[in-house]
Parts: structure tokens; sequence; C-alpha cells
């Protein structure tokens, strides 16, 4: 295969993270690199993602400077907000460049945003180039896997998926997020606010729905403490019993009055059996384990580097997961 | 979406299968059937395909007459051999029909016969249509599946997959083809004659390792007995101690001197704990186990219907299943 220049705009946790992995890919050439930070501005992205010696390449603050530079691909790890993420998404379209993004709410925008989707599927179909939302929830453990798992069924009645995590292992800010430690009404106080909340259940829902042809009259959702029957702790926490110990929350598609489609997750410090299971009920009936579940964090810049090579093999416009050809682990793979 | 017309090609238990499946979907049309066997001609498709009512087509011996019906999509269920294959799949591809085959060996030919895997890929290229051989092994549950499991993997050492099915509610032609019942001399000269084999553990283990950007320095298949240690029985057989339950295949994948490819079925009577199993031992580890196996015969016959409305929004030329948008279960779909 040929080498793939790869201009990257984010150097967040995520971002960094993609930077990482990208770096050992003989395939991918990392060409420019731009955060709006402007303490990174100047310094060689290797420093900034945390990557010993250099990789040559210095970051800048200016989207147009990076656009500058002769490239094939985009990545985009700057904001969950599509709304947020549009001028920058239009200017990387504009300049020709296909675009692979973590932006969650790229991942399905059919259906919750319409206006936007449409939006970018014309401008990127004028240009001729593809842009694809991924990462491993939404766009990939709930939603596409549990569509590819439909493939060999004549049939499908209902889908039920589950992740089931463990977050004692997890970085504090993922700890913070599940509301693990917090006494029920601090908890209530933050979920109410929006502060405790996985984004992306609905669209894995909606994403759902759509692969299967099935028309949603609408998506339930609830979001409630896991609370410690016992006292349990992590290496950063320590949440006494009838705290939170973390957050479950669930979605529930309704098509034709009925629900169809079921979306659990369970994250909570000592959560058992951490799985990440899809129950089809249908013909044949279906059901799929991944024992301990799917790390997100790796998962996710894992999903994106492999994206790279496969995003343009695309029809242009806004792709999704189920649209394209299948990301497999490239990362032996040199250029020629 | 539109109505999709289908000509189909070969009515045997698969392709009757496959007509059955179609019955029920709004969005799929049979247009044209052919069948080899003049006792089917001019019998009304239902009646070979065993559906009640009619479905107002006659089975005809002649391609050339089944090709001259307006269609959109070919479905050729006839033979397991590419190369007996080849003059029917090359009128369909001259007739410009994008072509969905249950044919095994059409499922990634690309290194076992190049020659004709290049010769069909120019040729529907030049014609604008692709060619697809799908089915649930080779073709999903063995390759597939494994590679979309990689997705999310930044590195990956070696993949490990396990198909492991209890014959005794299988069909007896099945039980006969994995040996069960014979003694072990018998068991022996069959599987000398090559009478009992799965075929496509090796082009499993190919499209993996071509998937992963792996090159194979060799593949390596052994089968052998599953030997009864009691008295085991079907609905149709009663195996003694001591003579062959079923048999067990492996397929061994090398790449640079060291085995990274392992592959098993093991397919008995009595079989303990059936399954699908995927292990990737990478960055994450992933192991991967769909509960009580996936049913063959209808995961067959499913994912051919479901790949008919997708196969031709992949690029035209030869295409494998991770080449193309995936295949879902779209059973509810009507044509608009």
């Amino acid at each position: 295969m040929q080498e793939i220049r790869v201009t990257h705009f984010g150097l967040g946790p995520i971002g960094a993270g993609v930077i990482r992995d990208m770096k050992g890919r003989g395939l991918l050439k990392l060409v420019a690199a731009v955060d709006v930070d402007p303490d990174k501005a100047g310094r060689d992205v290797a420093e900034v993602a945390g990557i010993p010696g250099q990789v040559g390449v210095r970051v800048t603050t200016s989207a147009k400077e990076a656009l500058g530079v002769k490239s094939d691909v985009a990545v985009i790890c700057t904001v969950s907000s599509l709304e947020g993420m549009m001028p920058l998404l239009e200017q990387v379209i504009d300049a020709g460049l296909p675009v692979v993004s973590t932006c969650e709410e790229l991942v399905f925008p059919w259906l919750a945003r319409p206006d936007l989707a449409r939006r970018i599927d014309e401008k990127a179909r004028q240009r001729g180039v593809q842009v694809l939302g991924v990462g491993v929830n939404p766009g990939y453990i709930m939603d596409y896997l549990p569509l590819v798992l439909s493939s060999p069924c004549r049939r499908i009645d209902r889908v039920e998926v589950y992740r089931i995590q463990d977050a004692s292992h997890r970085r504090l800010p993922f700890q913070k997020k599940i509301g693990a430690g917090y006494n029920l009404e601090e908890y209530a106080r933050l979920r109410d606010a929006g502060k405790i909340k996985h984004v992306g259940l609905v669209d894995s829902i909606q994403m759902v729905a759509c692969g299967l042809g099935w028309k949603l009259d609408r998506v339930e959702e609830i979001i409630e403490p896991i609370e410690a029957t016992r006292q349990v702790s992590s290496p950063q926490i320590t949440v006494p019993r009838g705290h939170a110990a973390g957050t479950r929350q669930v979605g529930r598609g309704l098509v034709g009055g009925r629900e169809r489609i079921y979306m659990e997750m369970r994250m909570s410090l000592g959560e058992p059996d951490p799985r990440d299971t899809v129950i089809i009920v249908g013909e044949p009936d279906i059901e799929s384990t991944i024992r301990g579940g799917l790390h997100g964090d790796v998962a996710t810049t894992s999903l994106v580097v492999n994206a790279i090579p496969v995003v343009s093999r695309a029809h242009p416009g806004l792709v999704i997961m189920t649209d394209i050809p299948t990301l497999t682990c490239l990362a032996e793979v040199t250029a020629s």
C-alpha cells in the first residue's frame, strides 16, 4: 500500500493517543498537527503527545496553515459537539480531505441532527470526500457490532446490548463521570445537571434501528445510580455503603409501540462480570459476549488509526461504520 | 428503498432456502430462476423451493433465457468449485448483473486461485459490477468476524478461532460428512479420499492474514477423528465407543516462521460446549464467544439475502466481505 499522509487536529488525551498509535505504523505519515492551545504551538508533536524522540512536525494553532501541507486524510479529535466542530469540519472538507473524527455526535447524526448531517453529506459529496465519525462507544461496541451480528439473521424481533464495566481501574475522570463516590443526593443533582451521562446511547439505538430498517417511535433513556451495597474502592476513591458506586444507564427504542431495542450500560467500582454482550432475539437467536469487555481508551484510538486507510475507499459523503469497508488492524503494514 | 429484482441460479437445498428467505422480503422481487435439472423446468419456483402458493416465476434450464429478464442482482447457488462456476459467472457478469454467490471458493480466492480471481476482478470492473462470495463458513464466522473484532486493536500477535458444534441435531448428510459412526479405519480411508473435510478453513486463514496485512509462509491443516469415549447417538446414527463421533479439523497459519493464526473446528455427536469463539492476543486482548454457536444453514441463506441490497454499493470488481458495506438484517424493509 502507498504511504498515507495524515493531518491531525486536536491533541487532548484521545488525540495524543491517536498520534502515539500512528507513530508505530509504517503506512501512516503525520504531516501536520493542530491544537488550539497556544502553549503547544511550535513544539514537536512527539513532545506534546508524549512520544520519545522527534516526529519532525511542529504543532500549529492555525488550521489554515496545516491544510496548506499536502495530505491524504484528516483526523479530527477536537470536540464532542457536532455543532461545535462544524466550522473546522467544513474547512477541512473544503480543503478536499477525507475525515476520520472521534466526535461522538458525528457517529450517527442522521436522526439527532438531520440538518447538520445533510449539510455535511452534501458538502462532502461535492468535494468527493468521505466524513466518518468513529469510536468505541458510540461507533462500535453497542451499534456497529450488533449490526454485524445481524448479518446472518433471517428475522430479528429484538436486540439487547449490555456494556458492563468495572470502573475501578479506569482513569479518575471516568470514575467521576459515572458518579462514583457521591452520595445519592449529590448524584441526583449532578445527573439532573447533565454531568453524569454517557453521550451516545441514543445515537447507538438510532443507528441500530436504522441499520435494521426499523422506524423508531421514540427512544427513552434513564440514568440512575448503582448504590454500593458494601464499601467499595478504587486506587483513587473510596465509596461508603449507600453512596453511588457508579451509574446504570438504560436506553429503550420503541418501534411500532413495542420495545425492540434495549441497551444497558453498567459502570461502577467493583462491578461484577464486566463484559460486552449482544443478544439478538430472532432467527437464529444470537448471544455474543466479549469477556471482560472491550477496553475503551485503547479501542477508540485504534479504531481511528485503523479507519485512516479505509475511509477513502467508501463512497463520498457523510458515512457511518456500516457504509464503509471493514476496519482491520493494519499495524504491521508498511508503505511500499 | 427501491425494489430489487433478483435472478436466481441453483435450486439445491441452499438455493431453495435462499428463495424461501427472499419470499418474505418486501424489498426483493424474484424475476427469474434457473436450475440445470430438467425435472424442475417449467414448474413454479414456489413448488420447487417448497413454498406454499405461487411466486409467478417458472424455473428454466436456460441461463440465457433468465438473463433476458430485466434484473438488478444475480444470486448463484450452484457449485462449490470456482473453476466449475466460471462459465456461468462470466455469462452473468457479461449480462451486467452484480453477483452474490454461495460458492465457497469465491469467498476469498485471491491466494488459492489468483488466476481466476484476477480474471473475475477484471471482467467485473469492465462491466461495472460487483462479485461477492458469501456464506457462514467460509465467509463470516471464522474470517469476517475475527477481522471485525480486529478493528479496535492497536496490535495483534495472534488470532485463534474455534467453531465447536454438536452435530446431533444436524441433517444426516452433515453427520456423514464429519465421519460420525465410522470405525477409525473407515474414517481414515474416507478422510484420505477427501470425503471428510470442511472446505474453506485454509481460505479463512488466508482471508484473516490478508486482512491484517500478514504475509503467510504457509498454511498447515490436519483432519482427525474425534473418538467416542462412550456410546453417543443422534436420531439417525448410533456411534459405538471407539468409533468416530465426528471430526476435528485444525488449520495453522505461519507468518515469519511463527504460528500466528490457529483455527479449530470440532464437529461431533454430543460435542460439549458448542460455541464460536474468537481470541485475539494483542492490545487489547479480545475473547468473543457466540454461545451455542451460529446455526450454519439459516446463517448462510440469510447472509445471501442480506447481501443482495448491499453488494452493488461496493466498488466494482471481485469483492470480499470486508470490502463492502456491512450486511444487516433488512427483513422488514419494503420497497417504496
